[in-house]
């Protein structure tokens, strides 16, 4: 094998997850590339180690990764006939294209939890979803199979009155669970076939923007529950044969099920903390996992909150960040700007944990802090 | 005042200190550009915001400056004159053009000790240095005025067979005093005069290489000698009226006194296990102090222990990190490489840290990861 210096890694997407990843890579000298869209995307700092170019299209890709020993994504939405084409070349690409396409596409996803008896919530698969088949199914959630993100392409039907929020396009559609709480694993598996698991963290998030509104580690919950959902999550990268970081997103019922929501192949809101809060980090987790080394201890230093700074409603334009000060007097404040220029209503713009001894501390401080830390134009 | 993300930051210096505050800077969204001699140095995948250029050269220090808001330094030894003309030219330079100068001068520096009663070892000035005048002082430390870095400019005269260490040029003849131990202080004081130190640091040298070998944190020091090295260390900073980051490297003596060593204005091998071990980091330390924000907190997470990676003796040439696997497998070590392409013996190719619940933890792991690790070529 090379050694991990002499090896070009070229990452689909420059977005924030990229940069994040980026500013990891340095410190092991890794050679990066990335391929964004985006003359302005979050990669911008690298210069001329960023190619601009569409991360959908085949040719961009195979051309981009052709002269590179090492493939990886930091969004899934990338044109996976290319990737395949540069495997079968002799490129690695971590997670495998066959994964990315499968987790791509919400109904593979959970046909694969189905097939192995991974527990996740009830569901039809509906390629022309409309209203007289599925009134009777009410309440249920519609989610489309592809490109939903952050909330798009997921629509909560509960009543009748509804009906308008039905999309169109092949859809699953998920009965709607009893939901105590959202909980999260952060997970890694590397070719050599080790595994391991952040701990359980807890999931809240804000109903306006169906987003992540902020994040606790630890989480709240039962040891019954937490080893429930360690068990389904190492089950999981084991029977995938996953290689790289997953992110594993769950329902834990009132009756207390452990449900998977979703997955993600890549860095993910849910492992933003583990920059300041564990020894190991998401990013150098997943470059670990992707350069075939042992991974990361993962244990956790301190109680973390993290919450995403989102573009503050009424704003839109050059973004400013106001309350810099004083986030500066808050002892575990750390701040992580995406480098985003323009701001608009609820925009990701970056993300701030606060580590402290107890995770009660550390919620008195996001408190405070979100009065005056905000993203205005 | 410009809002933070509006300012443009230029550092003069390209090599690791350089590397590691830029990581840094990309989390406030800093707009960076950095000046090095070297299109090869470690800010290399700044890409197109890095200018090839010489430091030192007054022309090309103020090109460089003349269309940024703020000036810094990763390494003294800077054209300081462009400094001052940029700083009248309503350029903000921090730190200060006459501390560059005063900390660049040991001569400059050992007077300002003695000028305002801040404990250094005894000295004398000697422009032109020869083994006449100096035969009656031995034992002594000869140091170069001007120039001298990591035991470069330093001669150590124990007795007569020494004479022929003796070197040319303007220089302190200073005491050798009977040292216990080496310590030091990373301290930071911005525009609005807030001052913070980290705790104190034991360091530990190699005496062969004449560089840090390795740093213990907390230092194994009474609270005495403690609170003294403090005091000093924010009396330092209160007289010098310093803004940004200062590193402070004391004596104690066999006798208990805590003397000054010297000085430099900037991040420091004595502050890097601050990346992993304390809430903030001494790049984030210095971005506050220049931007004029509040001071982070400086208190100690983990204990730690940080040792630099040096090219192995007997290799030079393309370098590589030999038992990446070996360090990846123990529970506290970070790796920080410093994206040199180049070995030669000693040369400094990156750091690491080992952080722990326990001293003695993190010392028996870098014990036996000493043994793995190594840059060869």
């Amino acid at each position: 094998m090379k050694n991990i210096q002499q090896i070009k890694l070229g990452i689909l997407g420059g977005g924030q997850l990229g940069r994040m990843l980026a500013q990891k890579a340095f410190d092991f000298n890794i050679q990066l590339y990335v391929l964004d869209p985006d003359k302005d995307c979050s990669c911008k700092f690298l210069g001329n180690f960023l190619t601009i170019g569409n991360f959908r299209d085949f040719d961009t890709v195979y051309q981009f990764g052709k002269d590179k020993d090492l493939i990886t994504i930091e969004i899934e939405d990338v044109n996976v006939d290319a990737l395949k084409q540069l495997q079968k070349e002799g490129v690695q690409v971590f997670p495998k294209p066959e994964h990315i396409e499968m987790i791509k596409d919400k109904g593979l996803q959970k046909m694969f939890y189905k097939e192995h008896h991974l527990p996740t919530a009830n569901f039809l698969w509906m390629d022309e979803p409309n209203w007289m088949n599925l009134e009777n199914k009410i309440p249920f959630v519609q989610k489309l199979r592809v490109g939903g993100y952050d909330g798009k392409g997921v629509s909560v039907i509960k009543n009748q009155y509804d009906a308008s929020k039905l999309m169109q396009g092949s859809s699953l559609i998920e009965e709607l669970v009893d939901i105590e709480k959202e909980i999260a694993i952060m997970g890694a598996r590397n070719e050599a076939g080790q595994i391991k698991l952040f701990p359980v963290v807890e999931l809240v998030f804000n109903d306006e923007a169906n987003l992540l509104d902020y994040l606790f580690s630890p989480a709240n919950v039962s040891i019954e529950i937490e080893l429930k959902a360690k068990e389904i999550a190492g089950k999981l990268l084991q029977e995938m044969q996953f290689v790289g970081l997953l992110a594993i997103e769950f329902f834990v019922t009132k009756k207390g099920e452990v449900l998977i929501n979703e997955i993600a192949p890549r860095p993910h809101n849910s492992g933003h903390h583990t920059i300041e809060a564990n020894y190991t980090s998401q990013y150098e987790q997943m470059l670990r996992a992707i350069f075939n080394l042992p991974l990361g201890n993962t244990e956790a230093i301190q109680a973390a909150v993290m919450y995403n700074v989102l573009g503050e409603k009424g704003y839109e334009g050059v973004a400013i960040a106001q309350g810099i000060e004083k986030l500066c007097e808050m002892p575990g404040a750390k701040l992580h700007l995406y480098g985003k220029t323009i701001t608009k209503p609820f925009r990701k713009m970056g993300h701030i944990t606060i580590t402290a001894k107890s995770l009660q501390e550390a919620v008195d401080e996001m408190n405070e802090l979100k009065k005056y830390f905000k993203i205005i134009a």
